[in-house]
């Protein structure tokens, strides 16, 4: 799934039945927010979309930003004053915007020309003197900190709100509650490290950084450390949770309702604390009145995902820097790998089955809403062992809509799957074991011969970056360009990321690393263990969509020889799913490329069809991952 | 010539006969500084490798650090205390300064574990309440804000000198002059705009930021906006001087009697004043004077090129952000890329008459020494209409000495060339219409495989930078990894960038772009008209060196689409040497690159075949530039 720098999603808000969504008409929710930020002296407030954790999904009941602009979309800011009512977002959702605000909001066109980000605007539109409110909750440190500095310059005051939220004062009773599903235990087997083993080598982190305690925010860090998982977050099988790793004590705020006995008791053995998830403020103030004695107490967090809160509960005791649970968790070990191949496998084997029946289907003339095709491939991941969910929403976007990089099919509103199209299908599962996402480009009928050539061009570039070498230390910024090449000699190019980190049973996108011309792709390099998607894309708007995605794990790799001694290192596929030839010029590749093509299909064919007993899946897997050949007058591009 | 973080060079002091370079010995030097630091009430003193204008290469008056600690590299950083006496340098340099340091010299291995760079060696080796003194003219204002940041975190005093500096009067009267070589015009027609029309576009970049005035510190930008050229530093065609430009007056500050009156003239078409050197400050200080009134007076100049006292001089009135300067230089224009171009066939001719000689010469079993070659070398290239010097100290590396990627030959102790080894020769020129740089590497006997294996890789990634179309905007760090690919499959690599601007008859190396791993790299992108080096290698040390460089300049490029409208840029090729087929394993190359190298030599041999009279000379050049076939059985590596 195409990584953007805010995140393509969908509103958990949409998970709610349309008509309880919203429990009063939006004029007289703006006008009662607006009410209550008078009674409480206050000129003017942001509304961001987040949670307390950085969540790039967050559960409903935080999605106070949608509920009170009514738009419903993933990525936007929302600035309410006394007469006007402001909400940023970014190109995937103009339309969108457009269609969800009533006339009580201006819209803002970010990255348009002329367009200032909140804070700037706000120092500019609001008047020197005035109150700005915030949930410090829901701004991280570095956002507080940029936000605090704008606006100290045009001499606004921005205030913490206190007490209850005023956007949840307007929502009362209809306001969701937090969902209650229980935790689980994420097996040692599958984790391929115990609690204790994760606890020893944090301690030996925060110890090298002269620190005492560290804080885990984000919810895929909390539930790596302490191998759990959960089901608070649409397609993101975590907790609502902090972790707080001192060098002698473990905690884990959370509901404690929803830890059943099993999960405490294992927890207890590493000697992890289960505290209720409103103590850890309380926690933080008392370790920083122990830290008045010097060294007694610092408290590492990072500041991209602590929030403002708790930075501030920590007070001097805090330790702003990167703390050591992203890279850890990214760095998976083999444990984890085999895990994660295990459930490629079974994802890749009901992607056969759904793409085999969606096929006979189409090309006997029958057609498919794109919605429908995602309900029957999401039935068809359900029947393998350890299915949970899916790994985010599916992305099925037949001709035109496959040039939507974050389309969502609509029931009984979107296209019908048929021979006359490019099908862009983008698509994943979280398992028990693993987590896939998987994007093909097909073709069930005559493709142009324009989209065959694009489609190459895609191809390549994702050959291309498979097949990289790259010493330890190179970053994905670098590499990047390697996928882009062949589609540059083109002028052609694609406007998202070329690949993101994926979790192991966790969120589909983490980071720190990611493959991008971005330069936050630069922070992290690419490490043994890591992975991350390789997905380039041409998009024609109006037209056609291509997407070739598969995850791969870095692994080193053995070279002729090691300049300087260092590890050189590439990618190990995990993902196994034909790749359509009919949408192949063939006669565009060169050698190396149709081996690698035959060498892929054939290790499709190795891994895929001992899990198949149709007679029908199988002959389709034969014909789809024979072998092709540069020889043949087939398939030419002309 | 490949480009470093601190950049490889000679110091100027070593243009000084031997015997006067030094007045008096090193003991006797550091004893009376550290005298006149207890006169002044000094604990210690920074003494850095600069002038006042961020020079590459400083004039030699100006090698105080050099001077002080007899170490002569390019690149060092000198702290003096009453009882210790610190050289820090890098990887380059240690072996050098290991020589030319005496015993009370410590010196500090920058780049190794646990080596603190000076100023945190200050912050935690000199005693809190201690006064620091530094040359604000030889520090930027960043460096500045560094380094009295962290020694203000120590509680010491950074003082800024007054009067004379401390080593200058150790230095006294054997103190180098500034060089008096006089300015000479840089023609309209070379430059390809005139000053006025170069003026006029700065006064609008000006106008854009809010500006009254823009400042150039550096020396090639001076010559640049004023379209003059010197010779007050080596291998540079600069001028020691500033250049302010306000919205409705020009000056140069400049050693008025430098200026013969025809530049006087010329420059006063334009109304650019001539005002003495020093007076830089006073009209500075003058002009923040009028800044008092708002809006008055408002002078750009860049953090990193604009010393701390010039940066003072100018008070409230400052404003530090990066002067467009650089990157109006650094796009050439197309007459500039014509003279350029016409430089390139010179310089072509000259070393293609030179490798014709030196081939004869050691094929016939004489041998030659590396230095000779380089004086040969030069006087081939001096024949040439418009030659001025070389652009760099040559770099003639035979067998092990190409390992060293800094190496300089010197007289009567460096290799003899023979047909034993393989030998690398980078070297440049100056010339009135335009700077070249080029390497080639070569060898006059039989080649091992594994060199042919090496260089081939070498080449693979020269020619695959060369083909690379990339959308504007795409910056060098995105480019870097296309050169160093096919070497990074094989597990090798090399430890310096792949390529670095140049200038338009100016410094061979300018920014802001450069082709690199470094992040720096991606502060600029590759943008039309910028000319810069394409020079992957491969070094192994104590065998052999291989580079192989030429210049290119972006160009846009024609393509099948042009997606996002954006332009699609590329290279063409400037320099024009022919490449050592007797390196290439021929069977190693695809179809794609034996094109590539026969369409360059054929294009070598179009251009400068023309410019050779002499029959041996073409018939050299015929043979060098005939086709390569992979049909062929010839050059294969096995």
């Amino acid at each position: 799934m195409a990584h953007f720098t805010n995140h393509a999603g969908h509103s958990a808000l949409l998970q709610q039945p349309e008509s309880t969504r919203y429990s009063c008409n939006p004029e007289s929710r703006l006008e009662k927010l607006r009410k209550e930020l008078q009674r409480r002296n206050l000129d003017a407030i942001v509304i961001p979309t987040a949670d307390a954790h950085s969540s790039e999904y967050p559960p409903a009941r935080f999605e106070r930003r949608a509920f009170i602009s009514s738009f419903t979309g993933s990525a936007g800011t929302a600035v309410v004053t006394a007469t006007k009512a402001h909400l940023w977002t970014d190109a995937r959702y103009f339309l969108q915007a457009e269609e969800e605000l009533t006339d009580e909001w201006v819209l803002m066109r970010q990255g348009e020309k002329g367009v200032a980000p909140p804070r700037e605007w706000i120092a500019n539109n609001i008047p020197s003197g005035s109150r700005v409110a915030i949930d410090p909750f829901v701004h991280t440190v570095r956002n507080v900190k940029r936000l605090s500095k704008t606006l100290e310059a045009a001499n606004i005051q921005l205030i913490r709100l206190e007490g209850e939220h005023p956007v949840d004062v307007v929502w009362g009773d209809s306001r969701p509650e937090l969902p209650t599903v229980p935790v689980r235990k994420h097996p040692v087997k599958l984790a391929g490290a115990s609690v204790s083993a994760k606890l020893q080598t944090i301690r030996e982190k925060i110890r090298a950084q002269g620190a005492t305690h560290a804080l885990a925010s984000k919810l895929d860090e909390v539930c790596w450390v302490f191998n759990i998982r959960g089901g608070d977050v649409p397609h993101c099988p975590v907790v609502t949770s902090y972790a707080l790793i001192g060098l002698n004590e473990a905690v884990l705020y959370v509901d404690v309702t929803k830890v059943p006995d099993a999960v405490a008791d294992t927890l207890a053995e590493s000697d992890v604390e289960i505290a209720p998830y409103e103590r850890l403020c309380a926690d933080l103030e008392s370790l920083s009145q122990i830290g008045k004695n010097p060294g007694n107490s610092f408290i590492w967090m990072s500041p991209d995902s602590t929030s403002q809160a708790v930075f501030e509960a920590a007070g001097k005791a805090a330790f702003l820097s990167q703390t050591p649970f992203a890279i850890l968790k990214a760095c998976k070990n083999p444990p984890e790998i085999a895990a994660i191949k295990s459930a490629h496998i079974k994802d890749g084997t009901a992607k056969c089955q759904f793409l085999c029946w969606l096929e006979d289907l189409v090309c006997n003339g029958s057609t498919i809403s794109e919605y429908d095709a995602g309900v029957k491939l999401e039935e068809f991941r359900s029947k393998q062992d350890g299915f949970v969910s899916t790994s985010f929403s599916t992305i099925a976007g037949f001709g035109s809509n496959g040039a939507i990089i974050h389309y969502s099919a609509k029931q009984g509103k979107c296209a019908q799957i048929s021979r006359d199209e490019v099908f862009l299908l983008d698509s994943g599962g979280q398992y028990i074991d693993g987590t896939t996402d998987v994007t093909r480009t097909m073709h069930f009928g005559v493709p142009r011969q324009h989209e065959k050539f694009c489609f190459t061009k895609v191809l390549q570039g994702h050959i291309a970056l498979d097949k990289l070498v790259f010493p330890d230390g190179t970053t994905g910024l670098m590499a990047d360009t390697v996928a882009r090449a062949p589609l540059w000699e083109q002028g052609l190019d694609f406007r998202h990321g070329t690949g993101h980190g994926v979790g192991a049973s966790l969120n589909v996108h983490e980071g720190p690393q990611s493959i991008s011309y971005r330069t936050s792709s630069h922070d992290a390099s690419l490490q043994v263990g890591m992975v991350v998607s390789n997905e380039p894309g041409y998009y024609e708007d109006g037209k056609f969509g291509i997407r070739l995605e598969s995850l791969v794990h870095v692994v080193e790799k053995t070279t002729k020889f090691r300049f300087g001694n260092k590890k050189y290192l590439g990618f190990e596929k995990l993902t196994f799913v034909p790749i359509d030839k009919k949408l192949m010029a063939i006669n565009l590749l060169n050698d190396d490329e149709i081996d690698w093509i035959n060498s892929y299909h054939s290790e499709v064919w190795e891994k895929i069809s001992p899990k198949l007993t149709c007679k029908k899946q199988l002959e389709w897997l034969r014909e789809k991952t024979s072998p092709i050949s540069n020889k043949s007058e087939a398939n030419r591009y002309f």
